[in-house]
């Protein structure tokens, strides 16, 4: 087709499952996503046609998929700075930028900003030796500065002597060490937003998301029992760092919910998030369609629920336990749950990692039915078990 | 990743937007489409990387496809008879099968077979003669017995001399010609039913399609103001010609209702139709996600509304009055009506040509409203003109 007829192309890096579900988003709006992977049956790579090999570092391969794209953004935040800068300066429009995506990059500089934007999070150090780090009431929690991800890059050491123990350690690799004060939360809140270059916001619901090792396995949409003005707090805080950061595109804000009734600001992410994935089905925008129309400029769409609640459960590799193939174990879900919403991403289902997640719609009154046939439907998938008493 | 972890392989025969839209369903499944397309920037061959180039007639490209396919369908009705049926002594699972397809490939075939069925439909006659023309009172519509497709290979005469120099014409290109009674009806309807090769049918509610120009433009689902009664029948009725005939995947049932409240069948289509796209974000279960779980053989998903009302208005190509862009128009409209649903085709905007589709839910009440939102929508985003008052 003539160049002027065809839509915009926007190139996604990371070929990951948020850019293959990007993929599927990119498609209604008129071109599919150009994506850079490293092979070429990442997720991504295994649906999109327009692929550029090349790892997150590698500002050739960057340049080469930049060409032709009205946007360069990313399904994850490894791409060094340095190479964003360079981006930047050969006049590609990255978004987020590289200004934004630092603090998404380097977990001190993020804490030193939302201290200096008054945001509520909890008390931290930066540690530069083992025998100087706190030990408040609480305990601490350890984290990498950079690098990272879904639980990896953290530590919870038991005893101040654990600490010590950890952060020489840390300090040996060559690693800057940060000290979080241990946070007794109620629970844990997801408030996901998304924001054009232009500034225009759109706020999710806030939702409930559920840990376990470490990794956000549930999410319930929206949070239930969350007193109205928390929540407000909570989308006008996300709102407020999405502004002042000058991020472009999804923005998930993790927080802890106090027993007293406080939130705290606990991680940033600048990409479509796993507490997002309930929007596919969720919501009136996904947030795969609204991160490309924000980093294509173009008004962002109604954030609203299109049920009283949704709840996302995420499929876990491992090994079935009755021997079925994945496949079987799909047949049999679907004569079960007709209304679950299935969502493979194409990964070997190795133990512990993320290979899916199920959605399911329902009435606000339903709220645990339907948050307990989600999750069963995950275990099943995940494990093949207890998709009835029986099994 | 291991093959015995691969979720299963279809292929569809055909590179359209309806092949462009199953391959996202397939995306979620946990495998893309493969397509048979006959040029690489076909809407679905723009999409997705599995693309086997050829016609639909091609033997052996429908075989290079069919490998490591756990079955083959259609986003067209275009593939021979005998073409289906070398695929089939294969021992490919073709779905639906040629037994099936033929009656909507012939519309005399189909017009015999529904009367075997008791089906209520117009009459009909073949024509050999032009002499013989047939006339009753309210005159006839004239049909190539195949090859008709949305608009083309239909006649509507004004007068019997005309009807006759009509069917001249084609008796002489060589065409099996059909005179169907002309219906007057009060207007037209779909029944979309998916049905799986273990028998298992799933109805959509019956819609209500608008033509223009002899093209579905308009969906309204569910049907306003259909009697219970009517919209029961008419579903059984697709339920009763998809069981009787062996069809697996999508049918739609495409439908006259008459002024004293009778329903008589007008074509059948057996894929993922027009009239189904309101599907994909009015329904907890899109017509292409359907069509595969039914070629797949996995038990259906459910095919309840998820609004009040939904409503589909197609986008068909031609000059913008303003000289705008798509991306400029696309840009235009989502900051009017930030809830419509875009579904482009990336197809060149040819006069008269569907490019695209918009959807929008909302409460029954709203019908009218909703309705008149997603035809603006798909007025501007076709023609540049009518987003407001003053344009």
């Amino acid at each position: 087709m003539t160049s002027s007829e065809q839509s915009p192309l926007v190139a996604m890096v990371g070929g990951g499952q948020l850019a293959r579900m990007t993929h599927q988003a990119a498609i209604a709006l008129g071109r599919g996503l150009r994506v850079v992977a490293e092979h070429p049956d990442d997720p991504a790579a295994q649906v999109s046609p327009d692929v550029v090999l090349g790892k997150a570092d590698d500002l050739e391969a960057l340049r080469r998929a930049a060409r032709g794209a009205v946007a360069v953004t990313f399904d994850h935040e490894h791409v060094p700075q340095a190479v964003l800068r360079a981006l930047e300066a050969d006049g590609v429009a990255v978004h987020p930028p590289s200004s934004a995506l630092r603090f998404a990059q380097d977990k001190l500089a993020m804490r030193e900003r939302l201290v200096e934007l008054g945001a509520p999070a909890p008390g931290f150090w930066r540690v530069v030796d083992p025998e100087q780090c706190p030990w408040p009431d609480g305990g601490v929690v350890l984290k990498t500065a950079s690098g990272g991800y879904d639980g990896r890059g953290v530590w919870f050491p038991q005893s101040q002597d654990e600490a010590q123990e950890v952060v020489a350690q840390l300090l040996e690799a060559g690693q800057d060490v940060l000290a979080e004060e241990k946070v007794v939360a109620k629970r844990e809140l997801s408030a996901l937003v998304a924001r054009s270059p232009l500034g225009q916001v759109a706020a999710w619901p806030v939702v409930e998301t559920v840990q376990e090792n470490g990794m956000c396995v549930v999410v319930v949409a929206p949070a239930q029992g969350l007193p109205p003005g928390l929540a407000a707090a909570a989308q006008e805080l996300a709102i407020k760092i999405a502004t002042e950061l000058g991020v472009v595109g999804v923005l998930a804000v993790e927080l802890f919910e106090t027993e007293d009734g406080r939130i705290l600001v606990n991680e940033l992410a600048m990409r479509p998030h796993n507490s997002g994935h309930w929007t596919m089905d969720g919501s009136t925008t996904s947030q795969f369609e609204q991160h490309l129309r924000a980093v294509l400029d173009y008004p962002l769409g109604d954030p609203g629920l299109t049920a009283g609640v949704v709840v996302m459960a995420n499929i876990v590799g491992g090994v079935a336990a009755n021997g079925m193939s994945m496949d079987e174990r799909v047949h049999h879900l679907m004569a079960r749950s007709p209304r679950v919403k299935v969502h493979l991403y194409g990964k070997e289902p190795r133990p512990g990692r993320k290979i899916g997640h199920v959605n399911l719609l329902g009435a606000a009154a339903d709220a645990p039915a339907v948050r307990a046939e989600a999750e069963q439907a995950a275990r099943w998938l995940s494990s093949g078990t207890g998709l009835s008493g029986g099994e």
